[in-house]
């Protein structure tokens, strides 16, 4: 059965936003195609679109911030990946069920009007990975 | 100007490629569309289909293997990200004109007849790139 979860966007912890977007402008063959800050999360955010999913490039307003953390902890490099959900709630449901666990409030308001949500690392192959459901 | 690359997988670096799967079936609400074994990369493979991208598991087939070693230096989790290109000579130009370095032999054979490289991590963020050229 094919799942009717996307692959919403694929994030990456950088030390320096603008030299980022430089190089993946040259990797991708195309500019950035937006730009954001997440105050909620403390970073800036810029992000290429790629087909029906996206590349977002983060980086932390300060070392006090969750990606500032990770950046000190391990350095530059692939942060999280986030599924686009059509319901967080049965979501969340069905990955407690599995015996994953959310980390932090879940869900919770995200950018855009959206929600979303973190599940622990320790359960998915240490993979940070966010749930996240449009509004609409 | 909307790039022609397409994001054609997230590979994902576990220690036990069947507890994975089960998990990762839960997560994304679907049975894995298909496995592999890339002897040249010496790694099991799972794979799941989402939209007109995949997100594959891969449990390496030794400790001396490439994934074994990243194992062995960080754990399991996020390993790279491959760009779907149609034409990976004229991709691998505009990465080295951009600096960006491949690793190893570069195109060179990859799965189902296509051809792949590999960018070095130092000049993405930390992202270890693999570019891909589907066949035909």
């Amino acid at each position: 059965m094919p799942t009717d979860l996307r692959l919403d966007h694929v994030a990456i912890a950088v030390e320096d936003l603008e030299a980022a977007v430089s190089v993946y402008s040259e990797l991708l063959d195309a500019e950035a195609a937006g730009r954001e800050t997440v105050e909620s999360e403390g970073v800036d955010v810029a992000f290429f679109d790629l087909g029906e999913t996206r590349i977002e490039l983060m980086e932390p307003r300060g070392p006090d911030t969750p990606v500032g953390r990770f950046l000190e902890r391990r350095g530059p490099g692939l942060h999280h990946v986030a599924l686009g959900v059509p319901d967080i709630e049965s979501a969340l449901e069905r990955c407690r069920a599995a015996g994953l666990e959310p980390a932090g409030d879940a869900p919770r308001p995200g950018s855009g009007g959206g929600r979303v949500a973190f599940l622990h690392p320790r359960g998915t192959s240490g993979v940070l990975i966010e749930l996240s459901e449009r509004p609409g």
